[in-house]
Protein backbone atom coordinates (compact mmCIF):
# COMPACT_ATOMS: atom_id res chain seq x y z
CA UNK A 1 0.00 0.00 0.00
CA UNK A 2 1.23 3.60 -0.96
CA UNK A 3 2.23 5.53 2.14
CA UNK A 4 0.19 8.13 3.33
CA UNK A 5 1.24 11.47 1.93
CA UNK A 6 0.86 14.41 5.02
CA UNK A 7 0.09 18.00 3.14
CA UNK A 8 2.42 20.31 4.22
CA UNK A 9 2.07 23.99 3.97
CA UNK A 10 4.98 27.01 4.00
CA UNK A 11 3.36 30.53 4.53
CA UNK A 12 4.39 33.73 4.85
CA UNK A 13 3.65 37.44 4.15
CA UNK A 14 7.52 37.74 2.97
CA UNK A 15 9.49 35.67 0.51
CA UNK A 16 8.40 31.78 2.53
CA UNK A 17 12.18 31.28 2.75
CA UNK A 18 12.40 31.36 6.50
CA UNK A 19 9.37 29.35 6.64
CA UNK A 20 10.22 26.84 3.94
CA UNK A 21 14.12 26.49 5.45
CA UNK A 22 12.30 25.39 8.87
CA UNK A 23 10.08 23.10 7.55
CA UNK A 24 12.48 21.13 5.65
CA UNK A 25 14.97 20.87 8.96
CA UNK A 26 11.19 19.70 11.09
CA UNK A 27 10.33 17.23 8.04
CA UNK A 28 13.92 15.95 7.39
CA UNK A 29 13.99 14.63 10.85
CA UNK A 30 10.60 11.79 9.62
CA UNK A 31 12.75 10.22 7.10
CA UNK A 32 10.61 7.35 6.54
CA UNK A 33 7.28 9.64 5.64
CA UNK A 34 6.51 11.66 2.96
CA UNK A 35 5.15 14.49 2.58
CA UNK A 36 3.35 16.79 0.18
CA UNK A 37 4.55 20.50 0.32
CA UNK A 38 3.22 23.60 -0.86
CA UNK A 39 4.94 27.06 -0.57
CA UNK A 40 3.15 30.09 -0.23
CA UNK A 41 4.55 33.85 -0.12
CA UNK A 42 3.39 37.18 -0.12
CA UNK A 43 0.31 35.98 1.46
CA UNK A 44 0.00 40.26 2.43
CA UNK A 45 -3.87 41.03 2.48
CA UNK A 46 -6.84 40.06 4.32
CA UNK A 47 -7.93 38.26 0.85
CA UNK A 48 -5.08 36.42 -0.06
CA UNK A 49 -5.04 35.54 4.06
CA UNK A 50 -8.71 34.20 3.71
CA UNK A 51 -8.10 31.98 0.11
CA UNK A 52 -5.50 30.18 1.77
CA UNK A 53 -7.02 29.31 4.99
CA UNK A 54 -10.10 27.92 2.28
CA UNK A 55 -7.64 26.02 0.73
CA UNK A 56 -5.91 24.31 3.95
CA UNK A 57 -9.62 23.57 5.33
CA UNK A 58 -9.97 21.86 2.07
CA UNK A 59 -7.66 19.83 2.41
CA UNK A 60 -8.86 18.19 5.68
CA UNK A 61 -12.63 17.48 4.09
CA UNK A 62 -11.17 15.79 1.23
CA UNK A 63 -8.24 13.66 2.79
CA UNK A 64 -9.80 13.45 7.27
CA UNK A 65 -6.31 14.47 8.08
CA UNK A 66 -4.61 17.38 9.76
CA UNK A 67 -2.76 18.98 6.85
CA UNK A 68 0.43 20.76 9.09
CA UNK A 69 1.28 24.60 8.46
CA UNK A 70 4.50 26.40 9.10
CA UNK A 71 3.75 29.72 9.35
CA UNK A 72 5.90 33.17 9.73
CA UNK A 73 2.80 35.33 9.10
CA UNK A 74 4.46 38.69 11.28
CA UNK A 75 0.93 40.73 10.49
CA UNK A 76 -1.28 39.83 13.70
CA UNK A 77 -4.52 40.40 11.63
CA UNK A 78 -2.97 37.86 8.71
CA UNK A 79 -1.36 35.34 11.36
CA UNK A 80 -4.78 35.27 12.81
CA UNK A 81 -6.91 34.14 9.84
CA UNK A 82 -3.96 31.63 9.38
CA UNK A 83 -4.21 30.23 12.62
CA UNK A 84 -7.69 29.48 12.86
CA UNK A 85 -7.23 27.27 9.93
CA UNK A 86 -8.19 23.42 10.38
CA UNK A 87 -4.36 22.37 10.63
CA UNK A 88 -1.24 22.21 12.84
CA UNK A 89 0.04 25.21 13.25
CA UNK A 90 4.32 25.66 13.89
CA UNK A 91 4.31 29.42 14.11
CA UNK A 92 7.99 29.71 15.67
CA UNK A 93 7.60 34.11 15.83
CA UNK A 94 4.19 33.25 17.40
CA UNK A 95 6.09 31.44 19.89
CA UNK A 96 9.63 33.25 19.81
CA UNK A 97 8.38 36.73 19.61
CA UNK A 98 7.06 37.53 23.13
CA UNK A 99 10.35 35.41 24.64
CA UNK A 100 12.38 37.45 22.57
CA UNK A 101 10.05 41.27 23.25
CA UNK A 102 10.28 40.14 27.35
CA UNK A 103 14.29 39.91 27.64
CA UNK A 104 14.67 42.43 25.01
CA UNK A 105 12.09 44.75 26.83
CA UNK A 106 11.02 46.13 23.78
CA UNK A 107 8.00 45.35 21.60
CA UNK A 108 8.45 43.91 17.58
CA UNK A 109 7.77 45.49 14.47
CA UNK A 110 4.91 42.76 13.72
CA UNK A 111 5.92 43.30 9.88
CA UNK A 112 6.06 40.68 7.65
CA UNK A 113 9.44 40.02 4.81
CA UNK A 114 11.89 42.23 7.01
CA UNK A 115 14.80 39.11 7.10
CA UNK A 116 15.28 39.02 3.10
CA UNK A 117 15.00 43.18 2.70
CA UNK A 118 18.29 44.49 2.35
CA UNK A 119 19.45 45.87 5.58
CA UNK A 120 22.36 48.24 4.17
CA UNK A 121 23.18 48.96 0.66
CA UNK A 122 26.69 48.63 1.15
CA UNK A 123 26.44 45.02 2.17
CA UNK A 124 24.18 44.41 -0.77
CA UNK A 125 26.75 45.42 -2.82
CA UNK A 126 29.73 43.91 -0.88
CA UNK A 127 27.53 40.37 -1.87
CA UNK A 128 27.02 41.47 -5.59
CA UNK A 129 30.92 41.74 -5.64
CA UNK A 130 31.39 38.79 -4.25
CA UNK A 131 28.86 37.21 -6.71
CA UNK A 132 30.46 39.15 -9.77
CA UNK A 133 34.12 38.38 -8.52
CA UNK A 134 32.96 34.53 -8.18
CA UNK A 135 31.67 34.57 -11.78
CA UNK A 136 34.72 36.02 -13.41
CA UNK A 137 37.08 34.24 -11.50
CA UNK A 138 35.07 30.11 -12.24
CA UNK A 139 36.99 27.54 -13.69
CA UNK A 140 40.50 29.32 -13.73
CA UNK A 141 39.01 31.95 -16.20
CA UNK A 142 41.61 34.44 -14.88
CA UNK A 143 44.09 34.23 -12.37
CA UNK A 144 45.63 37.66 -11.99
CA UNK A 145 43.17 38.94 -8.82
CA UNK A 146 43.75 35.94 -6.74
CA UNK A 147 45.13 38.13 -4.14
CA UNK A 148 42.19 39.40 -3.88
CA UNK A 149 40.61 36.33 -2.95
CA UNK A 150 39.20 34.91 -0.15
CA UNK A 151 39.51 31.25 -1.33
CA UNK A 152 40.41 29.58 -4.16
CA UNK A 153 38.75 25.65 -4.42
CA UNK A 154 40.43 23.33 -6.48
CA UNK A 155 39.57 19.61 -7.99
CA UNK A 156 39.13 17.36 -11.18
CA UNK A 157 36.47 18.09 -13.44
CA UNK A 158 33.10 17.85 -11.79
CA UNK A 159 33.48 17.66 -8.26
CA UNK A 160 31.55 20.65 -7.06
CA UNK A 161 33.47 23.58 -7.51
CA UNK A 162 31.26 26.00 -9.32
CA UNK A 163 28.15 25.73 -7.34
CA UNK A 164 29.99 25.43 -4.24
CA UNK A 165 31.81 28.89 -4.90
CA UNK A 166 28.52 30.46 -6.06
CA UNK A 167 26.45 29.65 -2.87
CA UNK A 168 29.94 30.59 -0.71
CA UNK A 169 29.46 34.11 -2.52
CA UNK A 170 25.23 34.27 -2.59
CA UNK A 171 24.78 32.91 0.99
CA UNK A 172 28.25 33.90 2.73
CA UNK A 173 29.79 36.85 0.90
CA UNK A 174 32.64 35.58 -0.35
CA UNK A 175 35.09 36.29 -2.74
CA UNK A 176 35.70 32.69 -3.86
CA UNK A 177 37.69 31.84 -7.30
CA UNK A 178 38.04 28.31 -8.29
CA UNK A 179 40.61 26.48 -10.25
CA UNK A 180 40.48 23.33 -12.21
CA UNK A 181 43.32 20.19 -11.97
CA UNK A 182 43.92 19.24 -14.97
CA UNK A 183 45.32 16.22 -16.82
CA UNK A 184 49.08 18.06 -17.44
CA UNK A 185 49.22 19.59 -14.03
CA UNK A 186 48.47 16.02 -12.86
CA UNK A 187 51.94 14.86 -14.29
CA UNK A 188 53.91 17.54 -12.33
CA UNK A 189 54.99 17.26 -8.54
CA UNK A 190 54.38 21.05 -8.64
CA UNK A 191 51.07 22.80 -8.02
CA UNK A 192 49.92 24.89 -11.38
CA UNK A 193 51.74 28.11 -11.94
CA UNK A 194 48.71 30.02 -11.20
CA UNK A 195 47.96 28.76 -7.46
CA UNK A 196 51.77 28.29 -6.62
CA UNK A 197 51.98 31.10 -4.57
CA UNK A 198 48.39 31.00 -2.80
CA UNK A 199 48.57 27.37 -0.87
CA UNK A 200 47.04 29.47 1.99
CA UNK A 201 44.23 30.00 -0.02
CA UNK A 202 43.72 26.86 -1.15
CA UNK A 203 41.23 24.56 -0.51
CA UNK A 204 40.49 21.29 -2.42
CA UNK A 205 37.62 19.27 -3.04
CA UNK A 206 37.04 15.05 -3.99
CA UNK A 207 34.21 12.69 -4.12
CA UNK A 208 33.68 9.04 -4.30
CA UNK A 209 35.22 7.88 -8.03
CA UNK A 210 31.33 5.85 -8.73
CA UNK A 211 29.57 9.16 -7.78
CA UNK A 212 32.02 10.96 -10.40
CA UNK A 213 31.82 8.47 -13.42
CA UNK A 214 28.04 8.80 -12.50
CA UNK A 215 27.94 12.72 -13.05
CA UNK A 216 30.59 12.71 -15.78
CA UNK A 217 28.21 9.88 -17.70
CA UNK A 218 25.16 12.74 -17.60
CA UNK A 219 27.52 15.22 -19.61
CA UNK A 220 29.49 12.83 -22.05
CA UNK A 221 28.35 9.40 -21.85
CA UNK A 222 30.96 6.60 -22.68
CA UNK A 223 33.49 9.18 -22.90
CA UNK A 224 37.18 7.98 -21.97
CA UNK A 225 36.45 10.95 -19.57
CA UNK A 226 33.51 9.40 -17.72
CA UNK A 227 35.36 6.12 -17.26
CA UNK A 228 35.77 4.33 -13.57
CA UNK A 229 39.62 3.97 -14.53
CA UNK A 230 39.93 7.49 -15.39
CA UNK A 231 38.07 8.75 -12.37
CA UNK A 232 39.56 6.96 -10.45
CA UNK A 233 43.06 8.17 -11.63
CA UNK A 234 42.20 12.25 -11.53
CA UNK A 235 40.94 11.49 -7.54
CA UNK A 236 43.58 9.75 -6.39
CA UNK A 237 46.74 12.12 -7.82
CA UNK A 238 44.55 15.07 -6.80
CA UNK A 239 44.41 13.92 -3.13
CA UNK A 240 48.26 12.70 -3.65
CA UNK A 241 48.35 16.76 -4.50
CA UNK A 242 46.55 17.89 -1.56
CA UNK A 243 48.75 15.56 1.06
CA UNK A 244 51.69 17.15 -0.53
CA UNK A 245 50.89 20.69 -0.56
CA UNK A 246 49.05 20.11 3.01
CA UNK A 247 45.98 21.55 1.12
CA UNK A 248 42.84 20.90 3.34
CA UNK A 249 39.93 19.07 1.76
CA UNK A 250 36.83 17.97 1.31
CA UNK A 251 34.91 14.64 0.17
CA UNK A 252 31.80 16.02 -0.59
CA UNK A 253 30.27 12.22 -2.35
CA UNK A 254 27.27 12.93 -0.10
CA UNK A 255 26.90 16.69 0.33
CA UNK A 256 24.39 19.02 -0.58
CA UNK A 257 26.05 22.26 -1.78
CA UNK A 258 25.06 24.43 1.30
CA UNK A 259 26.64 21.73 3.38
CA UNK A 260 30.16 22.19 1.26
CA UNK A 261 30.06 25.36 1.81
CA UNK A 262 28.90 25.70 5.24
CA UNK A 263 31.93 22.86 5.80
CA UNK A 264 34.65 25.12 4.07
CA UNK A 265 33.90 28.31 5.84
CA UNK A 266 34.35 26.32 9.43
CA UNK A 267 37.55 24.72 8.12
CA UNK A 268 39.11 27.41 6.88
CA UNK A 269 37.84 30.00 9.79
CA UNK A 270 36.41 32.19 7.07
CA UNK A 271 34.05 34.52 8.05
CA UNK A 272 30.44 34.24 7.49
CA UNK A 273 29.59 37.87 6.21
CA UNK A 274 25.58 38.51 6.98
CA UNK A 275 23.96 38.90 3.99
CA UNK A 276 20.63 38.49 5.61
CA UNK A 277 19.28 41.81 6.78
CA UNK A 278 19.65 42.14 10.41
CA UNK A 279 19.15 45.95 11.50
CA UNK A 280 16.69 47.81 9.80
CA UNK A 281 18.34 51.09 10.83
CA UNK A 282 20.58 51.66 8.07
CA UNK A 283 18.50 51.12 5.46
CA UNK A 284 19.00 54.59 3.36
CA UNK A 285 17.27 53.79 -0.05
CA UNK B 1 25.57 57.19 24.63
CA UNK B 2 26.11 53.40 22.12
CA UNK B 3 22.69 51.51 22.11
CA UNK B 4 23.33 48.40 23.83
CA UNK B 5 24.06 45.41 21.75
CA UNK B 6 23.10 42.10 22.56
CA UNK B 7 24.81 38.99 21.67
CA UNK B 8 22.96 36.30 19.93
CA UNK B 9 24.44 32.60 18.90
CA UNK B 10 22.87 30.88 15.86
CA UNK B 11 23.63 27.08 16.69
CA UNK B 12 23.44 23.68 14.99
CA UNK B 13 25.35 20.04 14.37
CA UNK B 14 24.83 20.59 11.09
CA UNK B 15 25.25 24.02 8.78
CA UNK B 16 23.27 26.23 11.26
CA UNK B 17 21.89 27.86 7.85
CA UNK B 18 18.12 27.32 9.19
CA UNK B 19 19.10 28.59 12.75
CA UNK B 20 20.77 31.92 10.73
CA UNK B 21 18.15 31.94 8.28
CA UNK B 22 15.28 31.87 11.34
CA UNK B 23 17.13 33.93 13.26
CA UNK B 24 17.44 36.91 11.33
CA UNK B 25 13.83 36.79 10.73
CA UNK B 26 13.21 36.96 14.27
CA UNK B 27 15.72 39.25 15.03
CA UNK B 28 14.53 41.35 11.97
CA UNK B 29 11.46 42.58 13.89
CA UNK B 30 13.56 44.67 16.11
CA UNK B 31 14.95 47.22 13.96
CA UNK B 32 15.79 49.62 16.27
CA UNK B 33 18.07 47.39 18.04
CA UNK B 34 21.81 46.17 17.43
CA UNK B 35 22.93 42.94 17.48
CA UNK B 36 26.21 41.03 17.55
CA UNK B 37 25.78 37.55 16.03
CA UNK B 38 28.21 34.63 16.16
CA UNK B 39 27.30 31.13 13.65
CA UNK B 40 28.55 27.90 15.32
CA UNK B 41 27.65 25.00 13.09
CA UNK B 42 28.61 21.38 13.14
CA UNK B 43 28.45 21.09 17.12
CA UNK B 44 29.02 17.43 16.63
CA UNK B 45 30.42 15.85 20.06
CA UNK B 46 29.95 16.42 23.99
CA UNK B 47 33.62 18.17 23.51
CA UNK B 48 32.43 21.10 21.08
CA UNK B 49 28.76 21.49 22.78
CA UNK B 50 30.63 22.17 26.36
CA UNK B 51 33.28 24.87 25.06
CA UNK B 52 30.30 26.36 22.80
CA UNK B 53 28.08 26.73 26.22
CA UNK B 54 31.24 27.43 28.17
CA UNK B 55 31.49 30.33 25.77
CA UNK B 56 27.81 31.66 25.90
CA UNK B 57 28.25 31.72 29.86
CA UNK B 58 31.70 33.91 29.32
CA UNK B 59 29.62 36.45 27.96
CA UNK B 60 26.91 36.64 30.66
CA UNK B 61 30.03 37.28 33.16
CA UNK B 62 30.90 39.81 31.16
CA UNK B 63 28.32 41.87 30.07
CA UNK B 64 25.93 41.26 32.63
CA UNK B 65 22.99 40.39 29.72
CA UNK B 66 22.00 37.12 28.90
CA UNK B 67 22.54 36.54 24.88
CA UNK B 68 20.61 34.96 22.98
CA UNK B 69 20.58 31.15 21.53
CA UNK B 70 18.77 30.58 18.29
CA UNK B 71 19.46 26.49 18.15
CA UNK B 72 18.93 23.82 15.71
CA UNK B 73 19.98 20.50 17.63
CA UNK B 74 19.04 17.69 17.22
CA UNK B 75 20.64 15.26 19.87
CA UNK B 76 19.26 15.25 22.82
CA UNK B 77 22.71 14.89 24.48
CA UNK B 78 24.31 18.01 22.73
CA UNK B 79 21.21 19.64 22.70
CA UNK B 80 21.00 19.06 27.01
CA UNK B 81 24.67 20.88 26.99
CA UNK B 82 23.71 23.84 25.08
CA UNK B 83 20.20 24.30 26.57
CA UNK B 84 21.48 24.81 30.03
CA UNK B 85 23.59 27.73 28.76
CA UNK B 86 22.66 30.66 30.73
CA UNK B 87 20.92 32.46 27.80
CA UNK B 88 17.27 32.80 26.40
CA UNK B 89 17.34 28.96 24.09
CA UNK B 90 15.00 29.60 21.28
CA UNK B 91 15.16 25.40 20.09
CA UNK B 92 11.86 25.19 17.35
CA UNK B 93 13.33 21.68 17.65
CA UNK B 94 12.57 21.08 20.91
CA UNK B 95 9.13 23.01 20.83
CA UNK B 96 8.13 21.56 17.37
CA UNK B 97 9.00 18.27 16.96
CA UNK B 98 7.08 16.74 19.88
CA UNK B 99 3.73 18.28 18.39
CA UNK B 100 4.56 16.78 14.98
CA UNK B 101 5.60 13.31 16.69
CA UNK B 102 2.18 13.48 18.11
CA UNK B 103 0.42 14.08 15.09
CA UNK B 104 2.47 11.92 12.92
CA UNK B 105 2.26 9.49 15.56
CA UNK B 106 5.83 8.10 15.54
CA UNK B 107 9.24 9.36 16.28
CA UNK B 108 11.53 12.10 15.00
CA UNK B 109 14.94 10.93 13.61
CA UNK B 110 17.00 12.97 16.38
CA UNK B 111 19.43 13.71 13.61
CA UNK B 112 21.47 16.68 13.12
CA UNK B 113 22.05 18.50 9.98
CA UNK B 114 19.61 16.54 7.83
CA UNK B 115 18.09 19.51 5.64
CA UNK B 116 21.04 20.10 3.97
CA UNK B 117 22.33 16.70 3.06
CA UNK B 118 21.07 15.32 -0.66
CA UNK B 119 18.03 13.53 -0.48
CA UNK B 120 18.29 12.40 -3.70
CA UNK B 121 20.78 12.15 -6.10
CA UNK B 122 18.43 12.92 -8.97
CA UNK B 123 17.42 16.35 -7.35
CA UNK B 124 21.31 16.80 -6.89
CA UNK B 125 21.78 16.69 -10.35
CA UNK B 126 19.10 18.90 -11.85
CA UNK B 127 19.75 21.14 -9.31
CA UNK B 128 23.78 21.57 -11.09
CA UNK B 129 22.13 21.44 -14.15
CA UNK B 130 20.02 24.64 -13.44
CA UNK B 131 23.12 26.03 -12.05
CA UNK B 132 25.26 25.30 -15.06
CA UNK B 133 22.63 26.38 -17.75
CA UNK B 134 22.46 29.61 -15.73
CA UNK B 135 25.90 30.33 -15.70
CA UNK B 136 26.01 29.58 -19.17
CA UNK B 137 23.25 31.56 -20.32
CA UNK B 138 24.41 34.62 -18.15
CA UNK B 139 24.28 37.61 -20.04
CA UNK B 140 22.80 36.91 -23.71
CA UNK B 141 26.38 34.72 -23.87
CA UNK B 142 24.30 32.09 -25.33
CA UNK B 143 21.33 32.18 -26.73
CA UNK B 144 20.62 29.36 -28.51
CA UNK B 145 18.64 27.12 -26.05
CA UNK B 146 16.31 29.73 -24.95
CA UNK B 147 13.90 26.88 -25.44
CA UNK B 148 15.01 25.22 -22.73
CA UNK B 149 14.83 28.00 -20.24
CA UNK B 150 11.98 28.55 -17.68
CA UNK B 151 12.80 32.29 -17.28
CA UNK B 152 14.33 34.57 -19.30
CA UNK B 153 15.63 37.72 -17.11
CA UNK B 154 15.73 41.16 -19.11
CA UNK B 155 16.73 44.49 -18.36
CA UNK B 156 19.23 47.38 -18.71
CA UNK B 157 23.06 46.68 -17.03
CA UNK B 158 23.43 46.32 -13.37
CA UNK B 159 19.84 46.14 -12.52
CA UNK B 160 20.51 42.32 -10.88
CA UNK B 161 20.01 39.97 -13.62
CA UNK B 162 22.83 37.64 -13.10
CA UNK B 163 22.82 37.21 -8.92
CA UNK B 164 18.49 36.99 -9.43
CA UNK B 165 19.24 34.25 -12.31
CA UNK B 166 21.88 32.47 -9.94
CA UNK B 167 19.82 32.45 -6.53
CA UNK B 168 16.67 31.21 -8.98
CA UNK B 169 18.79 28.17 -10.54
CA UNK B 170 20.75 27.70 -6.37
CA UNK B 171 17.41 27.64 -4.45
CA UNK B 172 15.09 26.93 -6.47
CA UNK B 173 16.22 24.43 -9.01
CA UNK B 174 15.55 26.63 -11.98
CA UNK B 175 16.91 27.40 -15.47
CA UNK B 176 17.22 30.76 -15.34
CA UNK B 177 18.80 32.71 -18.63
CA UNK B 178 19.20 36.41 -18.76
CA UNK B 179 19.59 38.93 -21.92
CA UNK B 180 20.78 42.42 -21.71
CA UNK B 181 18.74 45.16 -23.01
CA UNK B 182 21.41 47.49 -24.99
CA UNK B 183 21.22 50.71 -26.31
CA UNK B 184 21.11 49.11 -30.07
CA UNK B 185 18.00 47.78 -28.77
CA UNK B 186 16.61 50.61 -27.59
CA UNK B 187 16.30 52.20 -30.61
CA UNK B 188 14.20 49.22 -32.34
CA UNK B 189 10.26 49.48 -31.42
CA UNK B 190 10.87 45.64 -31.75
CA UNK B 191 12.14 42.92 -28.91
CA UNK B 192 16.08 41.58 -29.64
CA UNK B 193 16.05 39.00 -32.12
CA UNK B 194 17.16 36.02 -29.82
CA UNK B 195 14.23 36.75 -27.79
CA UNK B 196 11.39 37.64 -29.44
CA UNK B 197 10.14 34.39 -29.66
CA UNK B 198 9.81 34.33 -25.91
CA UNK B 199 7.95 36.61 -24.78
CA UNK B 200 6.03 34.29 -22.77
CA UNK B 201 9.46 33.65 -20.88
CA UNK B 202 10.45 37.20 -20.46
CA UNK B 203 10.77 38.72 -17.09
CA UNK B 204 12.06 42.69 -17.01
CA UNK B 205 14.10 43.88 -13.94
CA UNK B 206 13.80 47.69 -13.42
CA UNK B 207 15.30 50.31 -10.50
CA UNK B 208 15.30 53.52 -9.76
CA UNK B 209 17.45 55.97 -11.75
CA UNK B 210 19.66 57.31 -8.69
CA UNK B 211 19.68 53.80 -7.31
CA UNK B 212 21.39 52.73 -10.61
CA UNK B 213 23.90 55.96 -11.10
CA UNK B 214 25.15 54.47 -7.59
CA UNK B 215 25.97 50.97 -8.67
CA UNK B 216 27.10 51.79 -11.98
CA UNK B 217 29.67 54.61 -10.27
CA UNK B 218 31.10 51.77 -8.21
CA UNK B 219 31.72 50.19 -11.43
CA UNK B 220 32.70 53.17 -14.05
CA UNK B 221 33.40 56.43 -12.13
CA UNK B 222 32.63 59.17 -13.59
CA UNK B 223 31.56 57.37 -17.05
CA UNK B 224 28.86 58.33 -19.46
CA UNK B 225 27.82 55.08 -18.33
CA UNK B 226 26.62 55.86 -14.58
CA UNK B 227 25.50 59.17 -15.48
CA UNK B 228 22.34 60.00 -14.08
CA UNK B 229 20.74 61.68 -17.79
CA UNK B 230 22.13 58.13 -19.39
CA UNK B 231 20.47 55.69 -16.57
CA UNK B 232 17.26 57.62 -16.37
CA UNK B 233 17.07 57.31 -20.21
CA UNK B 234 18.01 53.57 -20.31
CA UNK B 235 15.28 52.49 -17.22
CA UNK B 236 12.66 54.78 -19.00
CA UNK B 237 13.11 53.14 -22.46
CA UNK B 238 13.30 49.24 -20.98
CA UNK B 239 9.89 49.88 -19.10
CA UNK B 240 8.32 51.37 -22.35
CA UNK B 241 9.74 48.01 -23.65
CA UNK B 242 8.02 45.87 -21.27
CA UNK B 243 4.78 47.66 -21.08
CA UNK B 244 4.66 47.85 -25.39
CA UNK B 245 5.24 44.07 -25.38
CA UNK B 246 3.46 42.78 -22.01
CA UNK B 247 6.36 41.25 -20.64
CA UNK B 248 5.56 41.16 -16.09
CA UNK B 249 8.06 43.61 -14.46
CA UNK B 250 9.56 44.44 -10.91
CA UNK B 251 11.25 47.42 -9.69
CA UNK B 252 14.18 45.67 -7.33
CA UNK B 253 15.49 48.89 -5.82
CA UNK B 254 14.69 47.88 -1.98
CA UNK B 255 15.05 44.26 -2.68
CA UNK B 256 17.39 41.60 -1.69
CA UNK B 257 18.62 38.88 -4.43
CA UNK B 258 16.08 36.31 -2.05
CA UNK B 259 13.21 38.78 -3.02
CA UNK B 260 13.60 39.04 -6.64
CA UNK B 261 14.02 36.00 -7.15
CA UNK B 262 10.38 34.56 -4.69
CA UNK B 263 8.47 37.47 -6.18
CA UNK B 264 9.64 36.41 -10.00
CA UNK B 265 8.91 32.67 -8.99
CA UNK B 266 5.56 33.89 -7.27
CA UNK B 267 4.40 36.35 -10.49
CA UNK B 268 5.39 33.71 -12.77
CA UNK B 269 3.60 30.79 -11.63
CA UNK B 270 6.83 28.82 -11.77
CA UNK B 271 7.45 25.49 -9.39
CA UNK B 272 9.45 25.72 -6.57
CA UNK B 273 11.91 22.79 -7.39
CA UNK B 274 12.60 21.06 -3.59
CA UNK B 275 16.22 21.54 -3.28
CA UNK B 276 16.70 21.02 0.10
CA UNK B 277 16.07 17.46 1.75
CA UNK B 278 12.22 16.33 2.24
CA UNK B 279 13.27 12.38 2.67
CA UNK B 280 15.65 10.40 3.18
CA UNK B 281 14.22 7.05 1.84
CA UNK B 282 15.63 7.69 -1.58
CA UNK B 283 19.41 8.57 -0.49
CA UNK B 284 21.21 5.77 -2.26
CA UNK B 285 25.08 7.51 -2.34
Amino acid sequence: MQAEIRRVYFLSNGTAITAETLGHSLLAQFPKLHFKTKTIPFIDTLEKANAVSAEINQGVDEAGELPIVISTMADPELKKVINRSKALILDPFGDFLPRLEKILNTVSSNLGGQSHRIASPSLYESRIDAIDFSLIHDDGCKTRNYNETDIILIGVSRTGKTPSCLFLALQFGLKAANYPITEEDMESEQLPVPIRSFTNRLYGLTTDPNRLVHIRQERRPNSPYASLDQCRYELRVAEEMYYRHKIPFLNTTTMSVEEIAARIVEDTGLHRVETASLSQTDQAI
